[in-house]
């Protein structure tokens, strides 16, 4: 199809979609005249897959090229592969990146100097104990980790260094809903296919469980104060 | 404390301080002199709230401004109050927002015109059984359903149709960890309190769920793959 007919099915922009070209976020069309190119069913998909990292996931462009990249590697096993898709899906802050602001852990809260401040130390021993306890098998340094690390340390921070107290509960979902993603993920044939679906799964599944979790907890806010208007 | 000791204290630049001054996030100091002006634990704790929604939840200055506006309002039944500040929560992709990009369900995949397209449609239907089977007591048009909505739509537009039979599993997990958000907020005494809980919770929540279902998927990923390495 022409770059026309791609714009109408999915509602992009040929400005956009050349601007994506350029990027090289989309494979570039067969050449059928000097300055004339076709484009495929594929090039569709891809095309609909940017719009929601973009859109859903809110990735930038840039992060938009990473994931694509890690789709798009034919080479080494499959763990591997999954790892690094799911790496490059960590939310910025446990490790610095594009994001403007200043590192979490790194400024706010310690009292200069480069040693992590007594927050960090205190997260980073739970969530050592966390990994033992739960038998994960994650190596240590995993940004995932990381990141997790630095949210419970800024949580801590701000007075609300009794959430830790959660945590085992929020692992013992995490860990259903991670089973069911490695399961959703284990029905694909083709490796492409495969590292796609962890992917998008990643990235617009945190999206889908931040709004049931929204959900659950209006709910769960109607059952505990929706009877009575306390007068505070 | 002088604003210099605010800042040592903070690990925040006084010049930044000062913005958050003059932006409403942090509230006037209490004046000794003519140009001098003292400040207490309160904004001492304020203070680290801003930056731990900044850096760790990744919310803009502005949506910082309007979370706190909640956790400000004394007025109200606590459910509402709880609603309110929930509301101003959830991602900006269901209901577009301040990020740049366009709303997701509203343009790409649609077949132009304002009507939903089918895979809105069908996402839509989705929820409400959902809602209905789990016995939620949510608002028809609640902003995180309408969230979840997009979020799926996006799904079936990228392919992934197959992700709602994962739903039923996302939202058991959801549930439980929504039971503990609000086991951890009803602890609080004083409303603000709850509603600082229940903001710096879903704010921050929301990063430590990701973070555990990243972990737990690289575990469930090494228990799948990790012995073998298929050659694809």
């Amino acid at each position: 199809m022409r770059i026309g007919e791609l714009s109408r099915r999915t509602g992009v922009p040929v400005p956009t979609i050349k601007y994506y070209l350029r990027e090289g976020l989309l494979p570039a069309g067969e050449l059928t005249s000097p300055n004339q190119a076709s484009y495929g069913d594929g090039h569709e998909r891809r095309l609909r897959l940017v719009r929601a990292l973009l859109e859903v996931g809110g990735l930038s462009v840039a992060a938009i090229g990473e994931v694509l990249a890690a789709v798009d590697d034919k080479d080494g096993p499959v763990h591997e592969l999954l790892g690094a898709a799911a790496t490059r899906l960590v939310p910025e802050f446990g490790d610095g990146g594009s994001g403007g602001g200043r590192k979490a852990g790194s400024g706010a809260g310690s009292d200069g100097g480069g040693a992590p401040d007594a927050e960090t130390v205190l997260a980073r021993d739970r969530v050592a104990r966390l990994i033992e306890a739960r038998g994960w098998r994650i190596e240590s340094g995993n940004k995932a980790a990381e990141a997790l690390v630095a949210a419970l340390a800024s949580l801590a921070r701000v007075g609300h260094g009794g959430f830790v107290d959660l945590l085992d509960d929020y692992a013992e979902a995490a860990e259903r809903v991670g089973r069911t993603d490695l399961d959703y993920v284990a029905r694909r044939v083709a490796r492409e296919d495969l590292v796609e679906a962890v992917v998008v799964g990643t990235v617009l599944g945190d999206a889908v469980f931040a709004a049931l979790r929204r959900m659950a907890q209006v709910d769960a806010s109607a059952r505990m104060f929706g009877e009575e208007a306390p007068t505070g």
